[in-house]
C-alpha cells in the first residue's frame, strides 16, 4: 500500500485545536498514512463569520503553498465553512477537501436526512450556503446551534458538550433526522461516543475528509486541471501576499 | 488493520460482467478487504431502463439478505441506476452504496461541473433523476451517449472504447467539464487509461464506490436505523418473495 | 360512448384493501368503465417502506403483463409510493397512472398549496420525492401523518378515522392549506365525506386516478413509446421472473 | 350520470376562434356535457403577450361572474396563457381550469419530459413562467414556435400547419421528448391528427381541459374556498368594472 | 442633473391611499424629481387578492398609457403585488417598477434573508408567487401577517401600526432575519420609524422604488423593447378597452 | 440633498483599472456625491479566479476598514466576482455593494431574461455561482466570454472591444436576451456606447453600484447588524492580517 502524507490545514491560528484535529485525523487515518497538521502563523484564532473565513482563507493558500513545496498528497481544510475551498483547488495540484464538504457527503450515505449541530447562530447562514452550493439543501432537516463560541469547545467544561448532546437529541425527536453532521472542527473528537450514545450516525468532518482524502489519493483522482479549476493565472502578488507567488 | 468483506451485487445476471466489475473493485481495494462478488439468479441480463431496474432491485435485496446472513460488513449496488437503493438501505444493517451515487459524489471532490458517459439514449432519464435526487443536477454539464446496449461493453472489439473515448473528448471540448463519470458499471475498467489519456479525472463508480464503503467502515458509520430507514416493518411476504421473509 | 376496462392495480396482496379500493373505484366510475381491480399473489400485505415498494413493483409488472394479455385499457397503481411507475409505463401499452400521481395533480387545481395526510412517519420520505419527482414540492403545505400502520384502515374501529380528521383540522388551522391529499389508498372511502365535514376539497387518489385515466383514454391519450418509456429492450428475464419474459 | 355545463370562456374576441375551440371541445365532451361557449364582449382579438393577457385576464372574469350566474358547473379558460386564472378561482364557486395547465398535467402522465410549440417567440416567456408557477420547469425540454401570430391559425393556407409538424418533428429528433403540448388555444383542431402521424401524444389544451373538468366535476372537487382562493373581498367596483361588484 | 418625472401609480382607487404614498415618495425622491400621483378612476378600493390585482392590473394599464402620453419618465406600481408589471413593462417605453420589486431587491442588499410583513392571510400566497418570480425565495425567511384588511392601515387608530411592529419583533426573534420589508404600499410612512426602533433595516417599496427609479433614469436603462418586453402587437382593443388602442 | 462620500474599492492593485472605473462612477454619481476610489496596496494585478478573488477579499477588507476610519457612507466592491462581499458587510457599518450583484439587479428590472459577457471562459463558474447565490439562475439565458485576460481591456487596441460587440449581438441573436451584464469592472466605460449601438440595454457594474449605493444611503438603509452581517466577533488578527485587528 502506497504512503500518502496528508496535509490537515487548521484555518485558524489555534494550536491546540490545530492538534486535537491532528488527533482525530490519526485516529482514523490509514497506518500508512502521514497526517502533517499544520495552521497559518497570521489570521484569526477561531472562524465565527464571513470576515474570519476571509481571513482564513488567505492563510489555508499559505499552507497549501508549503505543502505543495513539502510535497504533500492532498490538502484537508479543517473548518466547517471549507474557507478558500475552490481558490485552494485552484493553487493545488493533488486533490482538497473541506470537512463541511466531507461530512455532508457522508450523512447523505447514510441518512435520507440530517441535521447540523454548530456553533453561533451566526454561522448558521454559512453552513446554509455550503448546503446550497454543495446540492444538499433538501437533504439536511435543520441547522441547530449551541450559542457557544468556538472556543468553548476547547474548555475542560462539559457545557458544550451537553449542549452539542442536547441539539442532538432535538436532531432525533424534532427533525426526525436520521444522522447528525458536527458543525465545527473543535467538535472532532465527539462523534465516535455521541453515534454510540444516540445509536444514530454522529458525523465529524476532519475525520470524514480523511477517509475520503485516503479514498481520492488511492483512485488517484486528483483536482482537475482542465478549466474552471486550473492554476491561477501566473501573475506575481504584491505586499503581504508576495510569498505566494509564482515561481 | 481491520478486515472487512465488502459484498459487490452486479444487480444483473451476467456472470461475467459481475468478474469485470469483481477485478476492477480490487484492483483499488485495500489489501485487508475481500471483495464478495455477487449476482441474482433470477433478473435480467443487463439494464437498460426502469423495467429491468425493477426487476434488478428484487434481485438486489435477495442479495443483500444473503449478504448480511453471510456477516459482510457493506454492500455496494453495482449498475449505474443505483436501483433498490433506499430499499436495500431499509434491509441492511450496514451501509449501501450505488456506483452512480459514489462516482457523482467523488466527480464534485475533484471538479466543479462534470459531464456523465453512459450508454443508450433511454438511460438518460435515470441519470438525471439520480443527479437530481442525490442533489448534483447543477453540477452535471451535461449526459452523453454512446448509443450502444450495456453488454457491447464486454465485446472484444474496440467500438464502445472509441465510443466512450470520443464522447469524453467532447466533454472536455463541448462542455467544458472538469471531470467525467463513466455511466455503467461495465465501464469499470477503462477509468484509469482514460484518466491518462484525457488530463482529467475520469471516475468510475465500482472504484469510487469501494474506496467510499472502506471508508464508512472505517468510520463506523452505518445506514442510520431510525426514522426513514429502518428495517422494514416485519411481515411475511408471499409467494416468489418468501424468502426474503423476517424470521 | 365508447367502454373502457381499467385495472385497478393493488400492489400489495391485501384482498381486503383491493375490494375497498374497487368499491371507491366504481362509485366514481363513468356507467361504461369497468374496474378489474386485481392484487399480486406474491408480495407484501401491506406497504410500508421503500423494501416494501421494491417487491411491490414486480408485482405491479406481473399485473400489467397480465391486464396486457387480458386487453384492458390503462392501469392503476393503487398505493401512494406510485411504486414501480416508470417501470411500468415501458411495460404497459395503454396509460398508466399512479393515485398519488392522481391526486396531486387534482389538489393543485383546487388549490394553492395542500396538505398530505398518511400513515406511518417512515413513508413520509417517500412522499417527499414524490413531490419533487412531480414539480410539486413547492405546492405542497405539509405532509402529515396518523401514525398507525396501513392496515389499521381496516380495522372496524374509528381510531384511525379520528386521527386522520385530526390532521385534516390541523392542515387547515397550521397549514393555511386549501386542500388536502389522502396519503394511502386504504384511505379512498373517506374522501367524500370529509370533504362534505371540513368544507375543503379532500382528494382520494383511487378515485381521482379513476376519472384521470378515463380523461386519457377518451383523449386517446397513452404512454408515449418515443424514448424514456419506450417498450424494454427484449431479452428473456430468467428465474422467479421468467413470466414476465417478452413472448 | 349527471349533466354538467362546462363554460367554455375564449378570452379573446376572436368569435372564430371560440367556435373553432367549441368544436374540439365538444368532439371530447361527454354526451351528457353541455359547452357553453363564450367571449368576452370587451378586449383583444387575439392573445400574444402580457399587456393582452391582462386585458384579457378582466374579461375571463366578467365571463365568469356571468357564467355563475347562469349557473355553469366549471370554466375553462382557454388561451395558452391561462391569463386570471387564480383571480378566476376566487371569482368562481365551481373549479377552473386554464388550458395550459390541463396540458401540461396531462402531458407528465403519458412521458417524461415533453415540448411546447407555440407562435411568436414572445410568448415563450409566458410558458416558462407557467411551467415554474405548475411545477414542470424539469418536465420540459424545449419550448418552441412557428414565428407566426395566432390568428395565422385561422388561415385556410397550411402554412401554420407545416410549421407546426416541422417543430413536432424537431421535438422528437432534437429534444428527445416523448410528448409534444400545443401550446396555443387555436391549434385545439390538430391533436389528433399529429398524434396519429407523429406517433406520440400531441396534447390540446382545450380537449384536455374538457375531460379533466369532467374529472374534477364528478368527483365533486371544487375550488377551495378556504383560504388562498375564498371569495374576493366584497366591496364595489367602480367604472368600467362596475359589473363586476358584488350583489 | 436631470429633472425627471416619475409617475407613482396606485393602482387602487383610493385617493387617500394615493396621497399618502406620494407624500411618502416626494419625502425621498431628489429635488430635481417630479412625483406625478395618480390613481385609476375604475376599478377595486383596496388591492386583496388575485381578483381586486386582475382588475387593478387594467388601472395600471391605463394609467401607463396616460402617463406615456404625458411624457413621464418611468412608472411606479404602488401596490406590493406589483399588479400587472409585465404587462406595463411591455405598454411602456420608459422603465416601469413595483414597489414589492424595489423592496425585495434592497432587502437583499443589506442582509442575507429578510422576513415580509404584509395585511391579510389571503395575500400570502402572492408575496410567495413574487419572491419565486424575482428570484428571492431564498432570501425571505418567512411571509407574516397583521390579519387586518389593507384600509385599516388609513385609520387614526394604531391597532395597525401596534401590530406592524410586533411582528417585525418576531421576524428578528423567531425568524432570525436581518430585514423586514413592509407588504403594503399603505404601510409607506412607517418605514423610517420602525427603522430607528428596532435597530434593523425595515423597507418599504415605495420610496425603494423611488430611489432604484431615479438610478435606473439617470443611468437611461430603460425596459428593453427586443424580445419578451417588446410593445404589444399593434391591434384594436374593443369596447370598455377601447380607450387603450394603439394610435 | 445630503453629501455622500462612496469607496470605489478596486479589488485589484491595478491603478490605471482603478482610474478607469473612478472615470466610469463619476460620470453617473450625483452632484453631491463623492467618489473615493481606491486600491490595495498588496494584492494581484488582475482578478482572474477564485485564488485571485482570495487574495483580493483581503485587501477588499484592508480598504473598507480604512475607509470606516475615513468615514465614508458606503462602499462598493469593483471586481465581477464581488469578492468578500459578506465578509465586506460584516465589518462595514454602512451598505456594501458588488458590482455584479449591482448589475445583476438593474438587469432583472429593464428585461426578463438577460446574458452576461464576461472575459475569460475560467471566470464563468464564479458567475454562476453568483446567479444562484443572489438568486438569478433563471433570470440568465446565457454567460459569454471574449477569451481575453482583464487586463486586455487596458490595451489602446480594439480586439477587446470588438469581441464585446460580437458577443452582445449573439446574446440578442441567439440568447434572445433583453439585456446585457457586462461581467468585468474593467468594461466599465463601455455601457452607454453599447446600450446605444445595440439598442438593448447594456449595463455596466460599476455606475449600477453608484446608482443603487446612492439609493441605499438616501434612504438611510444600511447592511442590518442584527444577525448573520453583525460586526465580527473581537478578536486580535495576527502577523500579516494585525492591521485589521478591532481597536
Amino acid at each position: 500500500m502506497s504512503q500518502y502524507c496528508i496535509q490537515l490545514i487548521n484555518p485558524n491560528t489555534s494550536q491546540s485545536m490545530t492538534n486535537n484535529m491532528a488527533t482525530a485525523a490519526r485516529a482514523v487515518a490509514s497506518a500508512s498514512t502521514r497526517i502533517l497538521a499544520v495552521n497559518p502563523q497570521s489570521g484569526v484564532g477561531s472562524i465565527e463569520g464571513h470576515f474570519d473565513e476571509a481571513i482564513a482563507a488567505v492563510g489555508v493558500l499559505q499552507q497549501i503553498h508549503q505543502g505543495r513545496q513539502q510535497g504533500v498528497d492532498g490538502h484537508i481544510i479543517a473548518c466547517f465553512g471549507d474557507p478558500g475551498l475552490l481558490a485552494a483547488r485552484e493553487l493545488a495540484s493533488g486533490p482538497v477537501l473541506g470537512i463541511a464538504e466531507a461530512a455532508m457527503h457522508l450523512a447523505t450515505m447514510v441518512s435520507t436526512r440530517f441535521s447540523i449541530v454548530t456553533t453561533l447562530p451566526r454561522t448558521v447562514i454559512i453552513a446554509r450556503h455550503l448546503l446550497q452550493q454543495y446540492g444538499f439543501t433538501d437533504h439536511c432537516a435543520a441547522i441547530r446551534t449551541i450559542d457557544l463560541p468556538v472556543l468553548s469547545l476547547e474548555d475542560s467544561s462539559t457545557i458544550a458538550g451537553d449542549r452539542i448532546r442536547e441539539q442532538c437529541h432535538l436532531a432525533i425527536q424534532q427533525d426526525n433526522s436520521g444522522a447528525v453532521v458536527l458543525g465545527c472542527g473543535g467538535m472532532a473528537g465527539l462523534a465516535e461516543q455521541l453515534t454510540s450514545e444516540l445509536g444514530i450516525p454522529v458525523i465529524d468532518g476532519v475525520s470524514a475528509a480523511v477517509k475520503l482524502m485516503e479514498s481520492l489519493l488511492s483512485l488517484r483522482l486528483t483536482t482537475s486541471k482542465h478549466g474552471d479549476l486550473a492554476y491561477p493565472v501566473a501573475k506575481p502578488l504584491s505586499g503581504i501576499f508576495s510569498d505566494l507567488s509564482p515561481v
